[in-house]
């Protein structure tokens, strides 16, 4: 089977593109393939299929044999692929996604390369009982909580997943491993929670890292970045449309005042093409 | 160029065959291609080159850009590479390496395909200011030493580089990243020292973990296994050819008696081939 193997900050997918249909053995294929030692290396599979209803179908299997519901590194790199390929000739492209339906994206290109892809993520969730939170409050604004014995103000955002975005001094030396774990559990979130880091650097500028809920410290997280630049606004810090510095590298992040969506603004990179047995 | 990813034990190499001598650059490439989430993900490059004195010269080049000595697991792969090529026909092939001279292998093979590979690794070292350690004695088998409050009977050995060789209850849950980094720079080994955690479980069979000078945890370590199986040798333990398991798979390794040498035999397997722009 061929491949593509490419990344959107960091976060790596191998890309397949021509079968009909998710192969039965996908969660089998993708832990085999996945494990950076054994296998080929990479967080996940992505399979482009056909849709009915959009240009393009993507699944994508994470590197444990789960399927993931959306991914906006993933939807990047789905987009500069369909396009230099030449499997679709419009900047505007849209992807049927298992859990967030048909996502728009729109590609920024120079001389038929991809540079950047523009995701609508949507309308930001604030209400604390939707998000969800124990607070019904809407928005959760620096509301105060502790974690073993530590006190933190949380702001409390959905983009479909639920975030907690807190302000700390320097994000870049900011105890991840230690205060992740606690407040993604915390009693406040009773679903989890995704929990952000930020520090503001100037109105155009936030740096964040991210502990993703399930999988711990990630390079990237695309909804992580949209909820800290809407709870960025609310608070004043930043312009509605900035940077987000991720580990893993940065993203551009606008929140539209006329239609209240979120669009995300990133980039794709290809890596190397591949060849292995099935 | 082209590529082949390879493994042995979990070691994993990017295998260039072609160039004429070691690309400029390489260490360079091995530093962008080795990273597993914005490269191709390994443990190092590997360039099979021409010689003058071998059937080929391997050069390694580390992920942090250093060059490698030598590597049983790498060995194991470019004979697999160049064999399953063509480019020898014999089951016996030498490989000129920058540290350990040229190096003897002998194919095991069925229907075309190599199925392991055993490799001369010469005579072990017993003599303590040789291997080094601070006494003087041969073979030091044994030796209290203290470790952060802690006592350790420990066995050196070298096959080149200095091993400590310790048996505990049980290899597999012993807390390997306390103790290896305290025994890798403890005063006793003054050019400090790989460490090995083993446990004997028959005369024909070792578990063993090992913590590399340098590397930390790592899932194989061919001298180590070596070093263990002198050690369990001379202490009575295991017969002179054993199976010594490590988190990576199993190698095979016998010390013989007439010549002295001791002989490593063990898999290498192909994962994928690649093509990725310089």
């Amino acid at each position: 089977m061929e491949f593509t193997k490419m990344h959107g900050l960091g976060n790596d997918f191998l890309v397949f593109y021509g079968e009909k249909a998710l192969p039965k053995e996908a969660s089998y294929l993708a832990q085999k393939w996945c494990n950076r030692n054994f296998g080929i290396g990479a967080d996940g599979l992505v399979f482009i299929l056909p849709s009915e209803q959009a240009d393009f179908n993507m699944r994508i299997i994470n590197s444990d044999g789960t399927e993931a519901e959306q991914c906006g590194n993933a939807i990047r790199c789905v987009c500069k692929y369909v396009y230099e390929k030449g499997y679709v000739r419009s900047e505007r492209v849209t992807i049927e996604t298992l859990g967030a339906g048909v996502q728009q994206a729109v590609l920024q290109t120079d001389s038929g390369v991809v540079t950047s892809v523009r995701i609508d993520m949507g309308e930001p969730i604030l209400a604390g009982r939707a998000i969800p939170t124990k607070l019904d409050a809407s928005p959760v604004l620096d509301w105060p909580i502790e974690a073993a014995g530590q006190k933190f103000n949380v702001t409390a955002v959905s983009m479909g997943n639920p975030h907690c975005i807190i302000y700390v001094e320097d994000a870049a030396s900011f105890d991840l491993n230690t205060w992740g774990p606690r407040l993604e559990t915390h009693l406040f979130f009773p679903q989890k929670t995704n929990v952000e880091f930020a520090t503001i650097i100037s109105r155009n500028r936030v740096e964040m890292r991210v502990w993703e809920r399930g999988a711990g410290a990630t390079l990237a997280c695309g909804t992580g970045a949209c909820a800290t630049l809407v709870s960025s606004v609310l608070h004043g810090y930043t312009n509605r449309a900035a940077w987000i510095g991720l580990p893993g590298g940065d993203l551009f992040v606008e929140w539209d005042e006329v239609d209240n969506h979120v669009y995300m603004n990133g980039p794709a990179e290809t890596v190397y093409e591949g060849s292995v047995n099935r």
